[in-house]
Parts: C-alpha cells; sequence; structure tokens
C-alpha cells in the first residue's frame, strides 16, 4: 500500500476539520496528514472572543475545541508556529517557514487543503498602529484586549464599525464599564440588514447608553505624548478614547492562493466547485474564510467568513480528500447576533441585493410577541419578509427583537433553501404553546402579509 | 345586491377567525354573520388555561383574544348560550336553543361553517363526575379548579393522563404546592414521542419531585363520606388525591354533523377538501378541533385538535365563504410543550406511525447544546430524528431538553413540508453564534447521523 501525503494550510475551524475528517477516513498507514499554523492556538472559536471579552466566557482555553496535542493524538502532524510561505502547484509542494527558529523546508503533497483564513482590514489611516487599538480577531488579540482592560484606568472607549464584531464589542466594553460610541461608515449599524430594520438596531443600542455615530467615516486616531491612543478623529468630530476596537471585517487571506495562480473571485475569496475543490485543480480543496461561496438566493457568489460554514466546508473537504463524499450546495446568508438582550437575525436578500441581480420584490414588515401576548416574557419583535413580486418567492427575512427573536431566522432560511413562495409559509406547521410562540408564529404573521402584499403587487 | 347569510356554528377559534375574515372580505350589506355560541365566552385561549392556573397568566380574560362585544362591533350577529341542536342541510337553515330561556329557533343559512371543537373523554368509571374531579378544557373548567384549589387545604393532586395538558397540569398543581402524582396508560408519558424519548420527560419530571406511574389504567375515583373525591383506584394501587385533573385527551365533537349526515372520517371528525369544505356540500365549511386534517408526511387523516390549527381553519373558511381563496395543504404534526423548564417537542411521524403506513426507515439521536458548549446557560439537548431507508427522506423528529429546545423543531417541519432528505439538511444554512447555538446546530448534527445511518442501511 502507498502512503499519500494530505497537506493543510491553516489550523483553525476549516482547516482542522479537514484534516479530522480525513483521518476518520482513512488510518495513518493510507494518508499522513501534516498541518501547518502560523499562529500560537489551533481550532478555536473566533465568534467566541466578544463573549470571552465580555465576561460570559471565564478563560481563553474554553474557545479551545482541540488543542494541538488533541490533533496530534490522532495522528495529525500539526506544525503550530509555521507559516506556509509559498505553494507550489506544479511541484506539488509548499515552503513553509519555523517562526521561532526561522528555518524553511518544502514539504510535498499528493492533496493540498488552503485553509488561511480572512484577515481583519486595517484602514491605512494615521494611528492606526498605536498601542489600545485593538482587533479582535485572534485569541493573541482577546488577550491583548483584555490585559489592555485590565491595566488601565479607561472610561471611554470607541469601537470603529457597526457590524457583527462591532456591535458584540460594543456590549462587551459596555459590560467593563466603558462609555462606549460607535462610529460607522453606513447610514444605520448592521448594514447586513436592511436600513429600516437597521435603524431599530440603533435605537435600541441608543436605549442601552451607546452612542452611534453613522455615515461617518474614520480619519486618523490621535494618540498622546506617550504614543497611546487619546481619540478616534472623523471629518467633523473628535471621540475621546482610552480604547479603541475595530470591527470593520475582513478579507480573504489568499496571498499565497493568488501567487500560486489559483482562480479567485471578485471579492478575493478562492473559487471552488462544489466538492470545496478548487477549480480546475484536482488535487486541491480550499475552505472557510479564505474562499467565496455561492448564495443560492441570488445565484452569485458571495464572501461569508462564518465559524459555521467553515466547519462545513472542513467536514466535506476531509470525507473528499479522504475518499468519500460531500458537497457544499451553498448558503442562503443566515446570520445571528445579539447586543445585550436585543437578539438581531437576518438570512437571505437584502433589498439592495435583490435589485442588484434584477430581481422585483414586495417587502412587508410586522409586529409580534415572541410568546403568547398573555404570557409573561413575551416580547416584541420586528419581522421583515421580501417575496419576489409575480412568482412570491421568499427572498429574505430580517427579525429584530429580544428574547426568542433570533433563532426564528432558521425557519425562513429552510424556506429559502427550499425555495418557497411566501403563499406556502403562511401554511406552515411551526410549533406553538403559549410559552412558546403566540398562535399565529410571527414567522406566519409575516408570511401573510407579504402573500397578500404579492397578490396586491399583481403581474 | 342581494344580503347572504353565513351562519357559523361553534364561536371559539375557528368559528370566530371564519367570521372575521369573511367580514374582512365583504362587508354587511353584502353579507349577514351569524355565529353561535353555547358557552359563556367566545374566541378565547384553551391552550393558556394550564398556565393560567399555575398563575403565569393573571386574569381569565387575558385568555380572551376577542371578545362578543368586540365580535359584534364588527357586524358579527355573535349569539352566545346559544346551542345548534340540529342542522338541516336540504333545508339549509339551524335549529338552536337560548340556554337561559330555553326558546328554540331556525335560522336558514346561505353558507354554513361548523366549528363546534371536540369535547373532552371522560372515561365511565364510578366517581368520574365527583367534586374534586375536573377537566381543564374551557375557562369554566379553568376557573372551577381555581376555585377548587383556594377553597381546599389539599395537599395531594393526581393527574390523570400525561400528554400536553397532562404534563402541563403536573407543572400547574406543582407550582401550587401539591404533591403530584401523574397516572397514564401509556409506557411513557408524552405517548406522542416515540418510548426511548419520552422516557427522558419521565426522568425529568421524576426528577421535579413528580411520581410519574405508568402502563396503569385509572379504574375508579374513590370518594369520601362528603361525596368529594379522595383517591385515584387503578389495578393495583390506591393514589390519595385531594383534586383530581383529567388530561386524557377530546374527540371530535361532531355529534350534530354526523345527524345531518355530513361526511365523517375514522377518528369521527369531519372530513374537508383542501379549501375546508365540508365533501360533497358546496356552501358548507368545516375547521379547527372538529375535523380531521391530512397529515403530509404519512398520507393519512388525522385528528389533531391544536389551536394553531384551529386559526389557519378559520381564517381559510372565512376568505373562501367570504369570496376570496385559501387552501389548508395538511399537517407534519408538529407540537411543543413544556413541564417546569423541561422543554419537548415533535414533529413527523414516530417511529410506529412509520411502520403503519408501510414506511421503512432509521434513527438517529443526538446530545448537543442549546448554545456554545463554552457559553453560559447552554442545555443540554436530546434530538432524536427518523428518516425513510433508501430515500433519505426526512420523516420526523423529537427534542426533549431545556431552554432553546422545542422551537427548533420548526427547522424539521419545514423541511418535512418540503419533503428534504436528511443528506440534503446537514448543509442548512441555520443561524450561529455562540449565544445561540454550537457551530452544528443540534439539528444539523442530527441530520449528520442520520445520513449516515441511511447510507450504512443501504438500499
Amino acid at each position: 500500500m502507498t502512503t499519500e501525503r494530505l497537506v493543510v494550510v491553516g489550523g483553525d475551524a476549516a482547516g482542522m476539520s479537514a484534516a479530522s475528517q480525513a483521518r476518520r477516513e482513512k488510518g495513518p498507514e493510507e494518508l499522513e496528514i501534516v498541518a501547518f499554523e502560523r499562529g500560537h492556538f489551533s481550532s478555536y472559536s473566533a465568534c467566541g472572543i466578544p463573549y470571552w471579552v465580555a465576561g460570559d466566557v471565564g478563560a481563553r482555553d474554553e474557545l479551545i475545541a482541540r488543542t494541538p496535542e488533541e490533533h496530534r493524538a490522532r495522528d495529525i502532524d500539526l506544525r503550530m508556529r509555521t507559516e506556509v510561505t509559498e505553494i507550489d502547484v506544479p511541484g506539488r509542494r509548499v515552503r513553509s517557514r519555523d517562526l521561532e527558529s526561522g528555518a524553511e523546508s518544502w514539504t510535498g503533497w499528493d492533496k493540498l487543503v488552503i485553509a488561511t483564513g480572512a484577515r481583519p482590514v486595517r484602514p491605512p489611516i494615521p494611528g492606526i498602529d498605536a498601542p489600545g487599538v485593538h482587533g479582535v480577531q485572534t485569541l493573541d488579540d482577546g488577550q491583548a484586549l483584555l490585559d489592555r482592560l485590565a491595566a488601565t484606568e479607561g472610561r471611554r472607549a470607541v469601537v470603529v464599525g457597526a457590524g457583527y464584531i462591532g456591535v458584540e464589542m460594543a456590549e462587551a466594553l459596555l459590560r467593563h464599564g466603558y462609555e462606549v460610541t460607535v462610529v460607522n461608515r453606513g447610514e444605520q449599524p448592521m448594514a447586513t440588514l436592511d436600513p429600516d430594520m437597521g435603524r431599530l438596531v440603533r435605537e435600541a443600542m441608543t436605549g442601552m447608553g451607546i452612542t452611534v455615530v453613522t455615515d461617518t467615516a474614520v480619519t486618523a486616531i490621535r494618540t498622546g505624548d506617550d504614543g497611546a491612543v487619546r481619540a478616534v478623529v472623523t471629518d467633523g468630530a473628535e471621540y475621546p478614547a482610552d480604547v479603541v476596537v475595530l470591527g470593520i471585517g475582513v478579507e480573504p487571506e489568499t496571498a499565497l492562493a493568488r501567487a500560486a495562480g489559483l482562480p479567485l473571485g471578485e471579492h478575493g475569496g478562492l473559487l471552488t466547485d462544489l466538492a470545496m475543490r478548487v477549480r480546475g485543480h484536482e488535487d486541491i480543496w480550499a475552505g472557510g474564510d479564505c474562499v467565496e461561496v455561492l448564495d443560492l438566493v441570488s445565484g452569485r457568489e458571495r464572501h461569508l467568513p462564518l465559524g459555521t460554514h467553515a466547519n462545513k466546508h472542513g467536514q466535506i473537504i476531509g470525507a473528499n480528500a479522504g475518499g468519500g463524499y460531500g458537497t457544499f450546495p451553498g448558503v442562503v446568508g443566515t446570520a445571528v447576533s445579539k447586543v445585550c438582550d436585543l437578539e438581531i437575525a437576518r438570512t437571505g436578500l437584502r433589498e439592495k441585493d435583490a435589485r442588484a441581480v434584477g430581481l422585483r420584490y414586495v417587502t412587508a414588515v410586522i409586529e409580534s410577541t415572541s410568546r403568547a401576548g398573555y404570557f409573561p416574557g413575551a416580547a416584541v419583535m420586528t419581522v421583515k419578509m421580501t417575496a419576489e413580486r409575480r412568482t412570491g418567492r421568499l427572498l429574505g427575512v430580517q427579525i429584530v427583537g429580544r428574547e426568542g427573536a433570533a433563532k426564528r431566522v432558521d425557519v425562513a432560511a429552510v424556506a429559502l433553501t427550499a425555495g418557497m413562495t411566501v403563499e406556502r409559509m403562511t401554511a406552515l406547521d411551526l410549533g406553538y404553546a403559549p410559552p412558546f410562540s403566540p398562535v399565529w408564529d410571527p414567522v406566519l404573521v409575516a408570511a401573510r402579509k407579504a402573500s397578500a402584499a404579492v397578490r396586491a403587487a399583481g403581474a
């Protein structure tokens, strides 16, 4: 029996899920697995960092799903603090550098998995690298921020960006006792929502005592004599800050892939087929935050960095690379988040996404409650539903509410996957009991209104 | 313009939803609406009664969605305490009796809606009508029970039946400080679950201090010298009781329909078409707890008394009777409930349902958590998934867990409606963030295991 070698570039969710699944498919006598990770940690939950900073999660190590030692115990040769610096596709080898010793070497592969993740956007503005300006992408980032919060007598924090990370970090800093200002380029927080739904988030955040500044670009970080951050500067104002957190988003980390001549999409992510194979390359797979994924609703490729997709990708890559079979059909764009007790959820297309791909649509917005109106704890939620004109096909759902709001979006995620019309959704047999839902679930109420809007719009 | 008359028999969810929707479709100059209700209340939430008894809901009137006066203000001639005693189909008229005066009269109709609901099963055993033996189907029942609990110095309660009402009433009585015993015919509580999942409910109830007696039929209610209940007697034992609550289930209330020669199914419910028209009768509709509904998974008719279906039926009947259009395609059998902090959910077929309609299947049972494992409040839940052999089509899901468990069943309800395979479900794009879900939602974990079981079972 010949032993093949599988090389994995990147030791977080996608890469190590792929390695683990490949190992389940084939034992070490058939498949050698070598994984390279340039950081200090493997298989950790980056999505958990805001909750660790907030204090919900007590210790860093709770965010680590599997340590390097655990991977090695499963016959995966995981080389930490070792950065892959070149992918040689025709030569079927990668060059790597040991970041401690600086030593370089080449490793050959029969099969290759690229899981290089994403890198945070850092706008090239003065002061961006000053002490007190923090990203929250890695465990090291989280630790640095926690150290800063412990060491300084800070009072005022500015969060740059009001996407998922931005709003979650606003909560975390609030819970450290900071006065929090969020500065956002867009017209409302949560640009993944339509502005009318983003406005609800803004109102709720303001109600929590967070200052929300919108339509505003940061032009500089002002520092003091000690070099540390003092304020965030915008075109029109200056916001004093003892600590600044960047939550501006991420881009696919595909410099290696680009240099190797592998196919990238318009968002800079690797392009794969349904089996997560890099297009045109039989023995190279890619997954996680470094790839683009097919949006099943719009039919377009998107960059959608999310741990849940990375884990699915890894599992499918590992199955295929290990000789099994699996596909990743695509996403519908589901995401949930929270700021304190405010729950935020979305799936499918925003209005502008629908317009961008040539769809005509109607929208319906309703208010309902998470439980029967008479049941204690019933909380108001707003549901927005978008449906294609004429066909009535569901295009998207957004929900803003309190307890029990966010995960209701899953119903819409499944309906989108199935290509259901909003008319058909009105008859969905969703769970009803007074502690869990009004007799008409909010999603059904929205479907009824959207269905009426489709009829009213006519052909 | 001729004015037609719509007569509605039964003034609760289905009947009054039908009347209200018909009124939205047509004004009083076109459509006269007369509704008969034999009880004291209209449009109330019977599902809320256990929570009112438990103390979650403070006052009876909170359970009333719309009072008779509110209906009358919308030009619906709702006649309370008036019982329809005969439906004359060829003569297009109903006979009614005013329960206060005893006066009888005939009312003609152009269109008729039958929404007579269900009646509780009361086994013909000695003592069943003794003071202290209570049903909980109507608001009057709930008030009588609350009065009893307030008036007596009771310590021990026995609940007969361990279905939805039975387990909810066990919680309610526990919260009144009673020692609660539940006596159940079946092998486990919650016969709407498979026994292996029912066992989890039993263990949890036992952990709450509830005595659960199974495989046991009640043979008599023993009364004292004052005629009031003293104990519940079974074949092998006697359970002392200061109060007894019956939660044995309900049957369609179709005596009138049967006498009128209307078509009934094998469960005793009226049979309708997709527009909720009684089969073979152009101008008669029926909905709510008195009809049978199509189970979309098994292809068979079932009797499934649930407020959420009754409301949908009413809305569709009203649309059609008012000259609009709507259909009720059927159910997949979704139901959610809770006992204290234990959440219970099911949808689709149990194993025995699948066998009964000739389906071969595989099952998968998994344990996961409601939130990321490291997030505070993450609670264990057990998910059981059943899929057809060979095709892998989803057949059913059952969930038993704590906070965040029950409504996850909705994902499966939509997947069942869409006829999805468990393989396809493994790729569902469900909402993920640490406070809301592990990176693999429990439903996805179950789908992966069920999908593997389908493959392992082969053709």
